[in-house]
C-alpha cells in the first residue's frame, strides 16, 4: 500500500502550469508502491503518472532514473516516458517533495506467469540491455556482493531473532560468493528488479516495464539471474524448468550469453536470491508491527537459496 | 486510505467477460475511500471505476444505490453511471465481494471552496432532488434524529473518555432535537453526504457528484443543512455568511424553500452537525490505534454545534 502524500487540486494545477499537458480533468492516488506516492493524472491531453519521491529514494539518483527512462523510450523500448516541463526539465517539486510526471503505460501485471510470459520477459530484458547501451549516466549497484555482508550483519544485530538454521545457510554462501563472484562479465545498465509486478502485459503481449528505481550498472547476466528467481519458481517454491528454459531462450533470442556468463549463471542466481532474501529479512526485522508497509516474507528466498545451492550447471536452469 | 482488496488480472478479466466493455488494458487500486475498495479500470472502450463492497455497506442497500445512480444519470444528472452486464444486471461478484462498475466521472474535488463553488453545489443539490423525484425505490435514513441517542449512548459506554463539556453540550441538544424535529416537510431522495470530496469540478464548473452510499429518503432541506455544515465553515471553524448565502441562493435558483423549510432550517442544521459529530466521535473512540482507516476529528463538529446553538433564524445562514 502506498505511502500516500495528499496533494490538493490547487497545488497540482499550479505544478501542471509548467507543463504543456492541457487542462487537469482528474487525479487519483494509487494504492500501490511502497517507495513513493503515485497518482494517476488525467488531463485534456491524456493519462499520466505523477510520482512524489518519498524519503527512501536518494534524490541524487533521480537524474539517472528519469534520464534512463527517457533514453529507453526515445529509443523504442516501452517504458514510462518522462514528461518534460516547458523549460526542458524533468524534475519538479510538489508538496515539498521531488516530483516527476511520466506517460501512462497500459497493461496489467500477471499473477500466474506461464512459460509464454517468461519467454517474453527474457526477450524484453535483452532488448532493455541493448537499448540502454548508449545511455551515458551510470549508477553503482548499491545491493551487490560487497553490500550483502554488511546488510546481513545489520540483520544479525537487530532486535528480531534470526534462526540458527538460516545462519548456517547464509554464512558459507556469503564466503563462497565473496570468493567466486565474477569480475569480468559483459556489463551495462540493468533493471535489477524486473519482478512480475513491474512487467505489464495486454492480453499475451508484453506492453512494457516500469519501476526503474533499482536500475544500475552491473553484469547483464545478473539481471537474468534476478528474473530466474522472480519468474521461474512455483508457489510451492519448486523451480519450474520449463519456465527457466523459456526465460533464457527468450533472452538468447535477442542476445547470446557468452561462455563466461554461462559458467557464472549458477553463482549469479545464488547472489540474486541472497540479495532479495537479505533486503526482505532486513525489512522484516526492522519494520514496526502495524506499519502501512507490506512486509514480504524472506522465507520464500531462503527456500530458493537452498535450491540454488544444489545447482552445479546453468543447464539446470534451462540453458541450452 | 482505502481498505484495499487485491484482485488479480485473471479474475478481473473473467469478471469483465460478462460486460460489453472491450479488452482490459490496465487497472489500479485507488488510495481513497474508507468504505469500499475502488479500482480505476481502463479498457479499450474507456475508463471505469470498479467498486468492491466491503463489510461496512449493507448489500441489501446496493440495488437502491445502483438504481439511484442509474436513474439520475439517465435523467441528465451528472454522476457515475452503473455499467450493465450483458444479461442486464448491475451487481456482480469479485474476490468474494459484491462488485459493480460505473462510468468514470472526470473532475477534481475542491479543497478550498469559494462562494462560487458553494452556489454551484446548492444548485446541483436542488437538481438532484428534482431529478430523483421519479425514482421508485426508497431507503430509510439510518442516521436521523431517532438514531442519534442510541449512537450517543454507545459512545458514552465505550472505552474512550468522553469530555464532560461535550456531555453538557449534547444532552440538552438531543432533547431539543427529539422534541422539535420537523415531521412534515417536502421529502424525497437526498444525498446526505455531499461533502467537498464528493463533488467534482473541472475548472470552475461542477462536473458531477459521487458517493451515494448515504443516500436515502428524508427531508430535502436536511440535505441543504448538511451542505451548510460541509461547505460554509472556514478552517478556523467560523461560519462564512457569504458562502452560506451563495449555497442557499444556488439551491433556490432551482427550487424555492417553502415557509416550513425556512423555519426549520436552524433545527435541521443543528441535527446535521450532531449527526456528523456523533459518527466521527463513535469512530474516534472505537477505531484501534494503528488502523488503516483515517479518523476524522469530531472536534470540528463540536465547534459547529456551538455555532448553530446560537442561531435563531435561517437568515443567519444567508437565507434571503
Amino acid at each position: 500500500m502506498a505511502v500516500y502524500t495528499d496533494i490538493t487540486n490547487e497545488e497540482l494545477s499550479l505544478f501542471l502550469n509548467d507543463y504543456d499537458v492541457g487542462q487537469l480533468l482528474s487525479y487519483r492516488g494509487i494504492a500501490e508502491g511502497v517507495e513513493n506516492s503515485n497518482f494517476m493524472v488525467h488531463t485534456s491531453t491524456g493519462n499520466y503518472i505523477l510520482t512524489l519521491y518519498e524519503k527512501r529514494v536518494d534524490s541524487n539518483d533521480l537524474p539517472f532514473f528519469l534520464g534512463l527512462k527517457e533514453h529507453l523510450s526515445t529509443n523504442g523500448f516501452s517504458c514510462p516516458m518522462p514528461i518534460k516541463r516547458m523549460d526542458g526539465g524533468m524534475l519538479g517539486e510538489l508538496a515539498g517533495r521531488p516530483a516527476a510526471m511520466v506517460s501512462f503505460l497500459e497493461g496489467v501485471w500477471i499473477r500466474r506467469p506461464t512459460p509464454l510470459h517468461c519467454r517474453a520477459v527474457g526477450a524484453t530484458l535483452a532488448h532493455l540491455h541493448s537499448t540502454a547501451q548508449g545511455f551515458e549516466l551510470t549508477r553503482r549497484n548499491s545491493l551487490t556482493v560487497s553490500d550483502w555482508r554488511p546488510l546481513w550483519e545489520r540483520c544479525l544485530s537487530s532486535e528480531g531473532n534470526i534462526d540458527t538454521g538460516l545462519t548456517k545457510l547464509v554464512a558459507p554462501l556469503l564466503n563462497d560468493l565473496e570468493k567466486n563472484w565474477p569480475t569480468e562479465l559483459p556489463s551495462g545498465v540493468i533493471h535489477a528488479d524486473a519482478f512480475p509486478d513491474n512487467v505489464f502485459f495486454i492480453g499475451d503481449d508484453l506492453s512494457g516495464i516500469i519501476d526503474f528505481y533499482f536500475a544500475c550498472n552491473d553484469f547483464l547476466a545478473y539481471d537474468l539471474a534476478v528474473c530466474l528467481n522472480a519468474w521461474c519458481f512455483e508457489r510451492d517454491h519448486a523451480f519450474n524448468l520449463t519456465k527457466g528454459t523459456a526465460l533464457i531462450a527468450g533472452y538468447q533470442s535477442v542476445r547470446q550469453l557468452d561462455e563466461a556468463e554461462r559458467a557464472a549463471l549458477p553463482t549469479l542466481a545464488v547472489g540474486a536470491a541472497l540479495r532479495f532474501m537479505l533486503t526482505r529479512l532486513y525489512d522484516w526485522v526492522n519494520t514496526p508491527v502495524g506499519s502501512l508497509v507490506v512486509k514480504k516474507d524472506p522465507e520464500e528466498y531462503v527456500r530458493k537459496l537452498r535450491f540454488h545451492r544444489g545447482v552445479n550447471h546453468a543447464s539446470e536452469y534451462g540453458l541450452r
